[in-house]
């Protein structure tokens, strides 16, 4: 019994790792989106976006069926709650990198650069922190987990910075408003994409010690 | 048998009805927290949230149940099919009121004035047009669906009127940049309401016609 548990529970694990790298993969993708408007990649977020509620819908489907066949207790009773709250928080990721290239799609004044600014080291933040927070997970890595929530404050910092230069931006090229006003909503999006993987990351430290420190909306 | 599925018809059009009264409560209460703050408020659309994924669920799996135990051809299985695409946009709204009042917990700059601006306009239009949709699902009328979606041109535009406030009063008051960033991001998520109310009409529209127009990210 407990063998096929733990075989079960290993496909939970690849499923989330799976997922994981979709989500960054569309992260990855939705920041190239805003520098170049990339037709074809539009075309293909659009595809990894199902491929995320897809792969949603998997997760949860083996989290019922351990949760029913197995009843499993304690820890791998917790594993596999967060594993179902950590989809739902991944597949919020996914739609906010779809919102991003809305913006893009509904916005002219976009494409936008992102060599070397603020807005590009959000992305990369955020890519970083959903990667690490699936390792932490897999890994039963406490220390990793609560680097990734800490991380997030510097996501929060940096879109602070894109809205102080927004302003300024507004305030002296009127002119570039429409630009800077997208540029802002892309910047809000990352934001709530730190936000979920920093959720993802409070789960994975439920999952370890039982205590959830999460709770914001 | 034809009788069972009607009453379970009836179930799941009682239960869209329910899931979009829940939806129109939470654009609302968001809209007063913006203008209040109300912390009470805030408590109650967490539970809302709560209530509408459960809802969610609920519904999800009264559509599996028609699905797989009637196997329903034709309008029927359009109708099925329709209802299981409207929840996810109805939660999708769930989830924008709720990041709505996201804002206002982290951003000091608000409470925002609503009263007669453009911002109240877009919650209101934004509240009738969810209220018109599911009432054009249930009452399959075709023409109410197609108004919705029109409806949702006046929440763009509304949205654009905002954005040249903004873009101007950021001009001329820079010190009050941080509030207009706030009202700014607020709008935006009420223009999503509004484009998941017209993905709303638009499923409705499919449930009636068979075609579908929508298909926008």
């Amino acid at each position: 019994m407990r063998n096929r548990f733990d075989r079960q529970l290993m496909r939970l694990n690849q499923e989330m790792v799976d997922m994981g790298g979709l989500c960054e993969e569309m992260i990855t993708a939705a920041a190239k989106v805003v520098a170049t408007r990339d037709k074809e990649l539009i075309h293909d977020i659009k595809g990894m976006e199902e491929e995320i509620n897809h792969k949603e819908r998997d997760i949860e489907r083996i989290c019922m069926k351990l949760l029913l066949q197995q009843q499993p207790v304690a820890t791998d009773l917790r594993v596999i709650s967060s594993a179902l709250k950590m989809v739902s928080d991944m597949e919020r990721i996914g739609d906010q990198a779809s919102d991003i290239v809305g913006i893009v799609q509904k916005d002219s004044a976009v494409p936008a650069q992102m060599e070397n600014t603020h807005l590009e080291k959000m992305s990369k933040a955020t890519i970083d922190m959903v990667s690490r927070s699936v390792k932490a997970f897999v890994k039963e890595n406490l220390g990793l987990a609560r680097e990734v929530i800490e991380q997030d404050d510097l996501v929060d910092d940096l879109f602070s910075q894109v809205k102080k230069e927004v302003i300024e931006m507004i305030h002296n090229e009127p002119e570039r408003g429409e630009e800077c006003v997208a540029i802002l909503m892309i910047a809000k999006y990352f934001e709530r994409i730190g936000d979920h993987a920093s959720n993802v990351a409070e789960w994975v430290e439920y999952a370890i010690t039982g205590e959830y420190k999460g709770g914001s909306l």
